[in-house]
């Protein structure tokens, strides 16, 4: 069999396929997502896609699966509310970009594999991975919080705050609005 | 002209015609409606529906403006945390509804219509209507909540919980978890 470009590269043409099926996933979405259409942006033989990702599902949770890697990092301010702030950041970022715009469709369009929804909103919920986990035990730490917060709730709702105001206000998580979600994360709203 | 179902019931049609295209909307999406199969489900002439409504856009955005009013009616528990369990409970009925459902896949999805997804993302911040701001005006005068409470934050917010506990977690919005919502957003995590 001619294979015209051999997968030499490894990891690099991993993480170009998988970018390309990311950007293309947002563009067509999964129903119109075709591995020929991919390989030929990504620059390889779909071969090279078939022989390792034999179906659509299968190259979406791999290049899903990489794609939230890079939200693991957090910077410890030396607050609660400064952690928040840039957690909150850092979420509106992610799903601000091609890659959480590809996962946020997958996870709210009915059309498509459940399976691969579910395995998005999977990706997505444990997507800040330990970072958040890191600042709210900082946070108990520090005295803060108190070690019987409903961390989860807490880090949902946030997360869910973002998705309504990109979606459905579709306005801009600036600063302002991201201090006002964080004051009502802290102190709530009761008297 | 041979129409052979006339308009004669006025109202009760348009009901219908705009309950079978907000069924259709979750069941195929914008992309694939029709409004000829809207007719044949609904049992009228596809021209009763051009007549009034020439293009699907102007029949989702009608059907959708109709689709929020149930909403609006919220009871009277007598303290904060009852309305505010009462009315979680109401937003999340509504988004678990096939109305609801199409609403948020509109407001969500990328393909399709701009000014349909802005829209839909319109009439789903307005949905609530009176009722939330009337819940919080009780809360208010009942000493409750502060006058300077930053209500819209607060009312986006449980509305951005209910989106990620149904959509990326996946979960059932029951009372245990709208109990906790609840706590979080009057009393915040902040010792």
């Amino acid at each position: 069999m001619a294979v015209h470009k051999p997968q030499l590269r490894g990891a690099k043409v991993s993480k170009k396929i998988f970018s390309v099926t990311v950007a293309e996933l947002a563009r067509v979405g999964l129903e119109r997502l075709s591995i020929p259409e991919v390989a030929r942006r990504a620059g390889v033989n779909k071969t090279s896609i078939y022989r390792r990702w034999p179906t659509k599902e299968a190259l979406v949770k791999a290049a899903l699966g990489e794609s939230m890697e890079h939200a693991r990092e957090l910077e410890d301010t030396g607050t609660l509310e400064g952690d928040l702030h840039g957690l909150i950041r850092r979420v509106a970022d992610f799903i601000e970009s091609p890659r959480g715009g590809a996962m946020v469709r997958l996870a709210f369009v009915d059309s498509g594999s459940r399976s691969l929804r579910r395995h998005a909103a999977q990706a997505w919920s444990d997507a800040p991975g330990a970072g958040p986990f890191e600042i709210l035990a900082r946070a108990v730490s520090r005295g803060e919080l108190g070690p019987e917060t409903d961390f989860e709730t807490l880090l949902f709702t946030m997360a869910g705050a973002i998705l309504h105001r990109r979606f459905v206000e579709q306005a801009a998580c600036d600063a302002e609005w991201i201090a006002r979600v964080t004051r009502l994360m802290l102190r709530g709203v009761a008297r």
